[in-house]
């Protein structure tokens, strides 16, 4: 068994917090690869490494005076290394290697992206000395010699599919390997960050490359809830997930991590499971390419977003003129505007749409737009709506999801101004007033949570 | 009070139904302007006099004998004027236009299309002298003389708007009049027929054109029932429907008329009502702009069709993908497909379309293009559905029709393969297996109309 184990930043905090991560590793030899984020808060007012790296680079662009905030970043693995008992040559070369991003003038073009890496790689440095005092075969490996290749784009770097040839070698590799997350290297060696979710694409790329039996994503929740923690009080944990169930409530107000950092987990189907730092011994959530034992006609999860609206259009004959559709959603595309859902009735269509996607100042440009070159009859713009997704795979096969999901809807004296099944065949989809979100959800969780009804 | 009566195939059959015809205008001095289609079928195995007509032309454009069709069609209006104790002249004169008609050198280009419309324009020689015989002040008016002027496409003539003022004068004309429906002329005095549900459209249009209070269209049913008769047994008849209503139930199995015939009426705003030659007494059903008394939260009526497939897209990421539904619905008009809707969801999308709209050879061709133009991880065809609409201006807005119509589908353990509301104001729609059509529309019919449950 090959596990790769991602620790993200609450779980690499403090010293006390790194005994904990040391633990868990050494309580299970499979666990070989190790990627690790850069330290978090410690509290609720400190401040992530990440963001004093980035103020760092700033204040150095700006010919400001920069030692305050390199002092700060220093004194955090300082603290560290002494809670640690670790030798201080380790917070030398962290302090030479800033040092060498902040003055090297090879870098100044890309200072920034290779400065704001430096909390991932500081920290993997952190981890393996540790791992090596208390006698364990650890070692430091630099994304480089791992094999991460990447696309030339600062901050949003794409893995290139050479890289996993090479990262497949690591399995040779003796003893446990710690390899900061977050960047990657060009062929020419310039180091690029990834997009949001960064330490978590890392493992999923190392997963990927030596072909992991399982990918571990530790973060500082026990497992994945079935709906948003914030509406509903302790609500039930999902043991098992699939990729695609994963992937629609990730799309509506699920924020355990960005599901499409995983992506090259999943392409290579290896199960990935989300653990607590806090509390390893809870089995967590296990996110599947196929459930082993498929179940039908249920719910695992719902989630919810607010912060939509809902472009109206109507035309007498609409449903005659081939193209509207069309030339209705190509007047968005030239706007710029990416739209969520597009449901037609016979003279009618609504599209669905972010708003932050949809300014007021596009609002007019759009409208006019449609009134002119389509000629409707109306043209409407509904704001505050929220969207609830029931998600479950196989659910859509049983005809009592839908009339037990519309009837939790009307228990809740919540009207339904959106209905959209069949698209997908893993989710439903309502649309409601924003307003009114809480109540529906709790209403919903009661249905298909509290009640354990068979559907 | 001005009427416009529009009297159809059915209703002027033969004498017997032209004295119905007679005794109802009669019965009511609104009724002035009259509207008649041609002689329809007097028993199952009878023939339209329409379809005689277009059989005569296409013989005698073969250069075949024409005497036996002839014979049959004057015979029809011979029988009629016989069992109406009226002149033969008016049989002569009946014969001597159709031979205008067949042998006029200037109507070679467009013969087929003026004989299409003497049985509408014979009826009416016909229906004016009996009325006249029973001491009427009645008069034949031909659409030229009556003002309708059209556009120079025979069998899909679309009315110019300079009509209306020229028909506007007509409320001066003494009398009852009685205008062949189906055709108008050209500003040049070519005669072009209307596209499908010709006799309607003229009622329509004389209705605009004179601001009438009324359109009374008498068919053979009493009034529009609130589902189809051949899935249950003596339904409930529909008193007043809007016009929104109308068009929405027209779309999926309602074919009491078409409703595209009426838009010149309900551009004006004219209400129409459905009404039974064979019953007048009974009070039909109104089409209405809006209703008097706006009821909330009621269905008004079920439509239903078969003959709908979904055309099923996924691609990982696809709500990342700006134009991706463009893109789709582009190969769609490309390839001349109309389609319905195209509900979305977050990485997949759905496409109604009519089973006669997209044949086997183009859905090769469509799936080859959307595999290879939009590199999709999956795309799929699902034949064999039907469609289901609730019809209800103002349903929308209550909760209880969404739960209360899943629950019917439940009862009936049908499984709801799609659901579309929101889209429209109007409706709410159901995809499901053709074969659990009629099961799942008596629930609806069970839960919505006989329980007369308040929703």
């Amino acid at each position: 068994m090959m596990k790769v184990a991602k620790f993200g930043g609450s779980s690499v905090a403090d010293a006390s917090m790194i005994q904990k991560v040391a633990q868990i590793i050494r309580s299970d030899q499979d666990r070989k690869f190790i990627i690790v984020s850069a330290p978090g808060k410690r509290s609720k007012t400190d401040i992530k490494v990440t963001d004093l790296l980035v103020e760092l680079g700033k204040k150095h662009e700006a010919n400001e005076a920069v030692d305050d905030v390199k002092a700060k970043i220093i004194e955090r693995f300082q603290t560290m290394i002494n809670n640690l008992a670790l030798s201080s040559a380790i917070v030398d070369d962290i302090k030479d290697t800033i040092d060498g991003v902040l003055y090297d003038e090879s870098l100044k073009d890309n200072r920034l992206d290779s400065l704001k890496a430096m909390g991932e790689d500081s920290l993997a440095k952190v981890l393996s000395a540790y791992l090596q005092s208390l006698g364990e075969e650890a070692t430091y490996i630099n994304p480089r010699d791992a094999g991460i290749i990447v696309s030339d784009e600062p901050g949003n770097a794409q893995v290139l599919d050479e890289s996993y040839e090479k990262i497949y070698r690591l399995r040779d590799h003796k003893g446990i390997m710690i390899i900061p997350g977050f960047f990657g290297f060009t062929k020419d060696q310039k180091l690029m960050t990834f997009p949001r979710g960064g330490s978590d694409i890392t493992g999923a790329i190392i997963a990927a490359g030596i072909k992991a039996d399982l990918y571990e994503n530790f973060t500082d929740v026990d497992s994945v809830y079935c709906v948003n923690p914030n509406i509903v009080e302790n609500p039930k944990e999902i043991s098992e997930l699939t990729y695609k169930e994963m992937r629609e409530l990730s799309y509506a107000g699920f924020s355990v991590f960005q599901d499409e950092a995983l992506i090259p987990a999943f392409k290579a189907k290896i199960p990935v499971c989300i653990k607590n730092t806090n509390n390893p011994e809870k089995e967590g959530t296990m996110i599947v390419s196929d459930r082993k034992n498929p179940i039908t006609g249920t719910v695992v999860g719902i989630a919810s977003d607010k912060g939509f609206l809902s472009l109206y259009v109507s035309k007498y004959l609409m449903n005659r003129e081939i193209g509207f559709g069309k030339n209705l959603l190509q007047i968005l595309v030239d706007e710029g505007i990416s739209f969520e859902h597009a449901p037609s009735g016979i003279d009618d269509m609504s599209v669905i749409i972010r708003k932050d996607e949809f300014p007021k100042e596009k609002e007019q440009v759009v409208i006019k737009r449609i009134q002119e070159e389509l000629d409707v009859d109306m043209v409407t713009v509904e704001r505050d709506l929220a969207m609830i997704m029931l998600v479950g795979e196989g659910m859509n096969s049983t005809y009592g999801v839908a009339s037990q999901s519309t009837q939790a809807f009307a228990n809740a004296s919540v009207n339904i101004e959106m209905i959209n099944q069949g698209s997908s065949e893993v989710s439903v989809m309502f649309g409601i007033k924003e307003d009114e979100l809480e109540k529906a959800v709790q209403s919903l969780y009661h249905v298909f949570f509290e009640n354990k009804i068979k559907v």
